[in-house]
């Protein structure tokens, strides 16, 4: 699982920018929805991290991710007040130059009556020189691309119509397929033989996940793979394994959440 | 905001360990809980990170986190399966051999009859030699404590109640508290004068959140800080400038989730 982990060949990161999060007042909402996305293009989602609205964190873990990953994708602080500072850390992260994006500026003045846009709503469109716009048909929070950086908003409904119009756009490869059994069986009962299993087939990912349901301990076991053949075969044994230590393996995932 | 955030006394890191986090399919449970603990703790939580199932970049993040903060928080990949390699991480981190822990062992052998027991779940009882036990009254999976870090179970309920026993024992500060005051003005209205607030009280965290309720958007502000009188001067402040924009504000948080 290590071998085929660190293999697989195009990578993702996530920066989570929010003090609303690391407060435990937010509960984050975004990661689930990116993640799924990243595995159906194919690509691996290897970290994610929250850090606070601060420029010099966050320009940090932009260069750390960056440079580690193929694409990196940031969510929250690219609204109009004074703790959204996203594009004035990634222009710092890059080096580059903060200026005014016309073509955003051009959607804000088209979107707002000359009398409502004022200077807060202008420092939206500020972004790195050489930036691109990320389409956003939910609302005016201008994304934008730099790099192998893409930044987006902090608000679900507009990140995900964000990354939607995104993923197409990405280099990925075979999506990443999985499969689940489950069994009314503890993971220490299992877990000497599913370890056998994993040996054997190295290019698939194998997890455990306890459960607990209708007062009965089970194991889910998710297998991910991008060869729905080998998963297959995989599951298979797993199945058995199951069988063979006298519980009835279904295919459902009763662990998950 | 930043100077205040950077100056606080103790801070901790929190890292999530899990492919099933990463690969969308289970939804990250515990950080809103250990993120409340913390700030009434008093302690501040300066980043959290969602890495893989993978010895290496546990051990990477572990040694990245503890030289940074004041305490680490580890959530995952304590069972008996063969994804299970936090403990080997965290021994590799701190360049210390992985032993059997005697007080572990003896704890599973009491709890599981000798046809039960086996090689798989004692191996839950390997720990950095040196490694206190984290109590853990919910099951057996045995967490520890080795230097600053803190080892505990992914499963929500068990992390939460290893969490509530080691909170009482961590050194902390005057609990952070907080204020909310919301209305319905967008936040490209308020940004302005919300940043001349800021300015005023720089140790008072203020963040903005968005929100749309009854088909009309709205702005939380969120004002974080240990002493309350300033709390309440900075978010008497904001009603302030609230009422002086034509909005009636609200003491409650209406863009919280």
């Amino acid at each position: 699982m290590q071998d085929k982990e660190e293999e697989s060949a195009l990578s993702a990161g996530i920066i989570i920018i929010g003090n609303e999060i690391l407060s435990g007042r937010t509960r984050e909402g975004n990661l689930s929805y990116i993640a799924l996305g990243l595995a159906r293009a194919g690509l691996r989602l290897a970290e994610a991290r929250i850090i606070p609205d601060l420029e010099e964190r966050i320009a940090e873990a932009v260069n750390e991710l960056r440079a580690a990953f193929n694409y990196v994708f940031t969510t929250g602080g690219i609204g109009p007040t004074h703790d959204d500072v996203t594009a004035r850390a990634v222009a710092s992260a890059f080096g580059l130059p903060l200026e005014r994006n016309r073509e955003a500026v051009a959607l804000l003045e088209r979107h707002y009556a000359p009398d409502v846009i004022n200077e807060a709503r202008r420092s939206m469109a500020d972004m790195p020189k050489g930036a691109v716009l990320i389409e956003n048909p939910v609302s005016l929070s201008p994304g934008f691309r730099i790099g192998n950086v893409f930044v987006m908003a902090g608000v679900p409904k507009i990140m995900e119509a964000m990354f939607d119009g995104i993923l197409p756009g990405l280099a990925g490869g075979a999506a990443i397929l999985s499969r689940t059994v489950s069994a009314y069986l503890a993971e220490g009962d299992v877990a000497a033989g599913l370890g056998g299993v994993q040996d054997r087939h190295k290019d698939v990912e194998i997890g455990s996940y306890p459960f607990f349901q209708r007062g009965r301990l089970g194991t889910s076991i998710v297998l991910r793979g991008a060869d729905p053949a080998r998963l297959d075969a995989a599951a298979g044994e797993v199945r058995d394994l199951m069988r063979n230590l006298g519980a009835d393996p279904a295919d459902t995932d009763l662990a998950a959440d």
